[in-house]
């Protein structure tokens, strides 16, 4: 399918749903560039999941988003269960609006819901000559490290500066071995899983997608990773006024109630120590490209050229709607 | 030895090399500090070294540190070749000053030096009810993911919280799957490392440490830890004016100049966005805490709370200074 196309489906669903046009094509553009980008976890697979969870009233479409201003660099806002988009693209346009006025801006969001992926929002940022750092936490997926039983999120770390090219260095990266989008695509679509990324509900490693959902995935490093996800669930709970300690609901299983997920956003001028910073990143990402490279790599990439290639790539193409996809827009339409 | 007359003797020996009074209580008490939290990587085993660079004029003894006020929430601060526990311990004074002025705090510093551990100065913010992040680089150690040669520090992630006790959150990490600190004290005492943590010159898997140490470490999570080290690089390096890119010298073998490592500082206050904070980051670890636990783990811990715990029982008795230690600290007095 056409991207316009398509993009124009989603408003007439989204809307249909209840959301106004300003947020529905918020919502259409943030599904496609997860589709354009080949994340396809984080695209239309969930677009009944999000109309579910509106019909259901656990997310708001009529949100009366509050943004509270603490400072002149630093604003809180109330995203009132609005879908995790709109919080989203409200947080970082308010994040860089601030650091553009004073150098440096924090932003945090509580009342928030799934807002995709956090390297869409750092491009925002870094395309307007900033350092970003995106946090975000999730359901329960992995577990402390000592513990049994899942309680983090695979809770992303996500970094992004500016490159002096077209391609920035985003960094976006779940603190578990494998992204919980990835685990549930591999359960539906019967595919096994690599060792070590998680165990069964019984705590024996396992290679099944879908014992491994049922069971705990495992963090990045064991202590390091458990305790980056601890960090991440600190600053976008704890700190904001969202859930946290494993409170956040999964938004395909559980309808009871708002996610109300959390999210921080820290951004700062990328040239505020120094005026060449442009040159110095230039120089950094030369020296380490020129490295001799291990057998079979044909290039060493920084974080974020990939999926900017993959994007590039596919932005030429339609977007292919796997069949399963094609009833849940149908149903979706109805 | 008792710590009281360690630290005097190490402020004999610091002094007799050329540092003021006052750097050479802030450099004793760092050096310390690693001893008792059982970091014997950091602190008695580098003494020597540093007075040795001291001697050979890439330490300056005598900096002039210039502090550059670029707002009420932003300084810079040009180390001038300080030794790196006097420009970290300026840096996070300032840091914490800005923060509990403003709300928000960033401290970029050039021109210092190797600083003892990030989180023994996480945890000055964090006693002041603060967050605090830090990040520094570090000399070639870890290949970039898809390169054969080392490049990247160590490049510790440095995260810390109030939470609401005697013993901080203080999440203090490297980005390799060992300490280089680590892996020098294995080759030294001729140990062997564990499988997976590094190859040899060659590009061979080793468990040996001084063939470790020749060849490269390894990131941990593949990508994932070699695009947090890249992030790192980038925030303490590229940003703040330090050397990147694998410029920065190995203190122990390269006495041709200046480290010239750079730092970032980014603290705010923990209670912005919610009054009780406090409250929050105590539910949120005692939940945690109570989570069923694997076989043979008797506690779930919080980063941070080994440390705490090592540091109490080690502050009640004398420290161990082993023969070689013995035979430094007899060498620099002479």
């Amino acid at each position: 399918m056409k991207v316009k196309k398509l993009k124009l489906l989603l408003i007439k669903i989204l809307m249909k749903y209840g959301l106004n046009y300003n947020h529905s094509i918020i919502t259409s553009n943030a599904l496609i560039n997860a589709e354009l980008v080949g994340a396809h976890s984080h695209g239309l697979s969930r677009l009944k999941m999000y109309c579910e969870r509106i019909s259901k009233k656990v997310i708001n479409p009529k949100p009366k988003i509050k943004i509270k201003k603490i400072s002149k660099s630093i604003s809180h806002i109330d995203a009132d269960n609005s879908i995790g988009f709109v919080a989203a693209d409200i947080a970082i346009k308010k994040t860089i609006e601030n650091a553009k006025n004073t150098g440096i801006g924090l932003v945090a969001v509580k009342k928030s819901g799934h807002y995709g992926m956090s390297g869409y929002y750092a491009e925002q940022a870094v395309k307007k000559n900033l350092i970003v750092m995106i946090f975000t936490n999730a359901p329960p997926a992995v577990a402390p490290h000592g513990a049994s039983k899942r309680l983090f999120g695979t809770n992303p770390i996500c970094f992004g500066a500016p490159t002096a090219s077209k391609i920035p260095f985003i960094l976006d990266t779940s603190i578990s071995v494998i992204n919980r989008g990835k685990l549930r695509l591999a359960a539906h679509n019967k595919q096994k899983i690599p060792k070590g990324v998680a165990l069964d509900k019984f705590g024996k490693p396992t290679i099944d997608a879908k014992k491994a959902l049922e069971g705990v995935q495992l963090p990045i490093a064991e202590f390091r990773g458990s305790g980056l996800a601890w960090m991440v669930d600190i600053l976008s709970g704890v700190l904001t006024g969202g859930n946290h300690a494993g409170k956040v609901k999964d938004p395909f299983d559980d309808f009871t109630g708002p996610q109300n997920i959390g999210h921080l956003f820290i951004s700062f001028k990328s040239n505020l120590f120094q005026k060449n910073f442009n040159q110095r990143i230039k120089e950094n990402i030369k020296v380490i490209k020129k490295l001799p490279k291990i057998k079979g790599v044909k290039e060493i990439m920084y974080p974020g050229q990939n999926k900017f290639k993959r994007f590039k790539e596919n932005s030429k193409k339609e977007i292919k709607v796997p069949k399963n996809i094609k009833k849940d827009l149908e149903f979706l339409l109805k």
